[in-house]
């Protein structure tokens, strides 16, 4: 009789492994790379392309709006779309808890599927570990990503200039609330929603618009003070944010007042911050706004030559504080 | 004060996760594909390449012949090798069990860039998690890799025929039994180290002899006796091992022989079973024997058509049993 849940045995790399792979993994993401008898999957790619890799550990593994398996394949898209690239080609490896139900680790991987599906990305390698009860939470994913380079150059803070315009795609905070509200019952569950979103569609469609994008990142872990932190750091250049202008879903600000927390430092899995010129600001956005996952965009704020290296919020009663770095962790196990 | 061991904040995305990045990452990894102010490394490739995954969750994370962090880099880089492809980068995503100590981390980050180093190998990608105590084990790290083909057509089991030479680059289940002995103390400790190595070298001189290789594994879980399994399967031949020929370190077969344990089914971590044809065998055995992980070769058995899709093994005594794929789960998180 099969076991309800994943034990050790299906570890082995023998005959179970074959079983849990086949019966689980295959019926969602067969394609011809993926390849069962072959240790690498072979792949036609361009001359240059992006690379990148990224862990899962978000606590619970289920919450309002995703899973950590849409979660694992949002995150790696959007660090690929990030730089300008579109994503093509998907790893995954589980490491899986014995005692994981087939219906946890199931759901999981629909929504994989799904996310994959809609965001035309192909799964073409995988593994899975499984470790005892107690040495790991139901279940980590890590996933790596391959996408081809789509902007020349690639889109990096070195390229942001003086004047440039800093635009987010949408409201902040909904990921980082949606996954504390989904862990915690110490107040009134406030309908918010994780963002967790691919967001390739989201540049392709600037890109098709010949929008130039001369930095861009998704304000994840560490949040958008983080990204304008590490923006204004690393293109030496001020990052001037209007508090007024950023996008704040109302039940997302009235958690935030309630528990002091600061929306800028919650972790968002469906938005990106852009820097284009100022005169392609107006464009940029009506180009986001056509789009489901932009619709909300806003223009939040300005580059500037002077403090150099730093990033300011100028606040809605006129005052001026320095974003920073989260420094230690209000949250986590929010990805 | 810095902290001696790893805390919650170091996943938290904000300074102190970028100090566990430059304080402990950076120096052992550094090449421009790595930029930290990139969600994606951009690299330069060929048409086709080889792609593959997996995760590494052995037990306990230090072993003798290896640490969890060789293990990941070889592991990946023996993927690769398996399709013929030779190994060029590399991602390295980390779940850190918070309480690890940096003396822990480091110790598995040099052996990381150490076997990196020898086998050309660059990590471009890489990322940290953090998890509480208890909800991890120490580290687990999932790596990628990224390989160019250097073989057409790619080794494969529907390339293997009746007729065929198979081979074994050394000794089998030393990995294993290394482990094993490291988790427990039920006997006494005989001179085993783990076999883990990286193999593109042995594979690279396999082909500039001009050795035609029809397929290729690395008799990784389950063993040698699941590889041979799957060959049969894939390849809808006969395998037929002898088992005379196949080499076991003396320590290896008496902890085997006391434990009861079937040295076929133990996992090794540097070692290729590699299909030839038959009159190419001898040289192929020549070249191996050159190298450093090569020198005890052996021709271990031969492919035939009947009984098709069946491992055997002709033992000592004259006898022939079935060789399956591990079933069930006899040491876990061996890799």
């Amino acid at each position: 009789m099969k076991s309800i849940v994943v034990t050790m045995a299906h570890g082995s790399g023998g005959k179970l492994t074959q079983e849990l792979i086949k019966e689980h993994f295959w019926p969602r993401f067969t394609n011809p790379a993926l390849d069962s008898f072959l240790d690498s999957s072979i792949l036609k790619i361009q001359k240059e392309i992006a690379f990148t890799t990224d862990a899962f550990v978000v606590k619970p593994i289920f919450f309002p709006g995703g899973t950590i398996g849409k979660l694992a394949v949002c995150g790696t898209i959007n660090d690929l779309a990030s730089v300008g690239a579109q994503p093509v080609y998907l790893s995954a490896s589980f490491i899986l808890e014995e005692g994981l139900t087939w219906k946890e680790l199931d759901a999981v991987l629909d929504s994989m599927a799904e996310t994959a599906n809609e965001a035309k990305v192909k799964l073409v390698a995988a593994d899975t570990k499984v470790v005892e009860r107690g040495a790991g939470d139901k279940i980590y994913i890590s996933t790596s990503g391959i996408g081809y380079l789509k902007v020349d150059p690639v889109p990096q803070p070195r390229r942001m200039k003086n004047g440039d315009a800093i635009l987010v795609t949408g409201s902040i905070g909904n990921h980082g609330l949606a996954v504390l509200q989904a862990r915690n019952s110490f107040f009134t569950k406030l309908p918010v929603e994780s963002d967790c979103a691919p967001l390739w569609g989201l540049v392709e469609a600037l890109l098709a618009a010949k929008i130039p994008i001369h930095a861009m990142r998704d304000p994840t872990r560490g949040g958008l003070a983080t990204v304008a932190s590490e923006l204004a750091q690393a293109s030496r250049l001020a990052v001037t944010l209007q508090e007024d202008q950023i996008p704040i879903d109302v039940p997302v600000q009235a958690a935030c007042d309630m528990l002091g927390l600061d929306p800028l430092t919650l972790a968002n899995e469906g938005k990106l911050v852009i820097i284009v010129p100022s005169a392609a600001a107006d464009e940029a956005l009506r180009v986001l706004h056509q789009h489901r996952y932009g619709r909300r965009a806003e223009r939040i704020g300005d580059v500037q030559c002077q403090p150099e290296g730093l990033a300011l919020l100028r606040s809605r009663i006129g005052g001026t504080r320095i974003l920073e770095s989260l420094s230690g962790e209000p949250l986590p196990r929010i990805c």
